[in-house]
């Protein structure tokens, strides 16, 4: 089959790799409907994080079900799924907790290369989801958003208890950011500020229910979200970007007793512990549970409540892959789309 | 007044002090029955927190209402009153939410020192919990717990979730620990680690509720709560010591989708936000709200379910203080009431 392999920063090829086969028992084969380029990737497609060697890239996939070992009773052959960029038994005590990204048997999917046409899922009755039947074509960004984006936007707007009477501010207008604008809104949140300075990006974020945008960064951005919360800062705030900078920035804009959750990987951050000490903010985030929301998310996807496919403005055959990784990192692009 | 008052570090004196008087129409003026010497009067005694000039000391109080301002209605002379170290208005949006440690007007009652025969309070009518009557004289002890140690203990656990079905890690054994285990018990948690060597304090540990005694520290004590936990990790971890070590071992020691409440004052913590974010936790802590559970801890004290006054293994009169201190200091004394 066809996949997509990074062999140095920078060097994206699509070229053949072995075709995927059932392994355990309880692994099943999906072939892709859609697979798209994860903000996450970019790390080491900037040599930020390094490479072993050539790897095989993509951690969030929509399919039809192929073949499925013979453990598998949950998905069969025909339906279409999805799953999250963490393969979970779905059974285990943290599993059943809500945290399926520690399962306690988990996979990562990145290790298995969804930027390709076929895909082995371990755990198979555990990580995917089946909608009830084959969905149309239109349907396919949204569901494929909720394998990660939308999953993990969720998580970060439930982590900061975005709610009724809350005030949610959303610090990074990636694609994570902006769903977890449209998961505040779901939630009620009463007012929700987006914190973006890109003009295309305010219009998605306006789409999918922010009441306010805020262009100023860092401290300056911090004295906005004051100035619009009678001087305390915001209830809930959602930090989808992973710096130094962003980090203190979705603290300092919390008010005490407010929940921040932060979804962005948080790469060389390192949290003062005097002013968390003082912030009296709840801190709580991680690698995003996606399969606790994945029923919930895919009915709301299902009965067109919620259009998260808009975050794909680019859409590219598998072939040009390259071409979606530089239209991402060169930030012309929010989320590149793949068609295998 | 007498007062004790510290001149540099070790240096503590009970000195003549200027008598407090009404400032504001909402003070008061009580006549402290009970104070005491707090772990985080250590941080100055021991140099580690620079102090200014000779410095008046003392933040925890119990006692009896002299005389009013003209605005106060809430307490009157002659009522037995406990208060926490932060005075608050009680009624601004962050006190309304349960902060009330972030009060817009609050006033750090440190800059006071209770460590005196009288002690001004501010916001008089929001910071005061009184008594239906003056209570008897073995009570104090109790009371005055409440006004720091007890209610941070308290937080700690509420912080960290401590419930029926839970397992709680207390990591530290000064006053604050040994009282979150209280709380955790009357909060009904199912299991209770404190983690302690000290052969005095596990006793009293286990007779405020502990079901484990775990003597390891750091990355070793970590692997004990996982040896007791299924290799999981506690659902509920309290951190009251401050330092890196520490807050890395309530980390640690903390299951995904778990929680650490932390209360230990992190001079020079620093909290890597890669461990944070694959850790999975939430954490919340920092100056506890301590008003927020007056009214109900002293109706436990008042009807005599709980006896946190036993964690004062030192009583010593008012002109002792530094007696009291270097108690503490030597960790001779878990925790040393004075008596003006």
């Amino acid at each position: 089959m066809r996949g997509a392999v990074l062999h140095a920063p920078g060097d994206v090829r699509v070229e053949n790799r072995d075709d995927p086969r059932i392994e355990q028992p309880t692994d099943a084969i999906i072939r892709l409907s859609a697979t798209c380029v994860c903000g996450s990737d970019l790390w080491p497609y900037r040599g930020i994080q390094k490479l072993a060697g050539p790897t095989a890239m993509g951690h969030e996939y929509v399919g039809v079900v192929e073949e499925v070992g013979s453990e598998v009773t949950g998905v069969r052959p025909g339906q279409f799924v999805v799953g999250s960029f963490w393969a979970s038994d779905n059974t285990c005590e943290l599993c059943r907790a809500g945290y399926q990204s520690a399962c306690v048997h988990r996979v990562p999917m990145g290790d298995l290369g969804s930027q390709a046409e076929y895909l082995r899922v371990p755990l198979a009755d555990g990580t995917l989801v089946a909608t009830p039947e084959v969905p149309s074509a239109d349907l396919i960004p949204s569901y494929l958003a909720a394998s990660d984006v939308l999953g993990t936007g969720w998580f970060a707007a439930v982590a900061a208890e975005a709610g009724p009477g809350r005030t949610v501010a959303v610090v990074g207008d990636g694609a994570v950011g902006l769903l977890a604008v449209l998961a505040a809104r779901q939630l009620g949140a009463e007012r929700i500020i987006a914190m973006s300075r890109h003009e295309s990006r305010q219009k998605l974020a306006r789409e999918f229910g922010a009441t306010d945008i805020v262009t100023e960064r860092g401290e300056e951005g911090v004295a906005r979200i004051k100035d619009l919360t009678n001087g305390l800062g915001a209830h809930s705030v959602v930090e989808a970007v992973g710096t130094q900078e962003s980090m203190m920035q979705a603290v300092h804009s919390t008010r005490a007793g407010g929940h921040v959750g932060f979804v962005g990987v948080t790469h060389d951050v390192s949290l003062p512990g005097m002013e968390m000490f003082f912030s009296l903010v709840h801190l709580h985030g991680g690698p995003a549970p996606v399969r606790r929301f994945l029923p919930h998310l895919m009915e709301l996807i299902g009965d067109r409540t919620i259009d998260p496919g808009k975050v794909f403005d680019l859409e590219l055959p598998l072939e040009q892959a390259a071409e979606g990784y530089r239209a991402m990192d060169e930030r012309r692009a929010v989320k590149t789309l793949l068609r295998p």
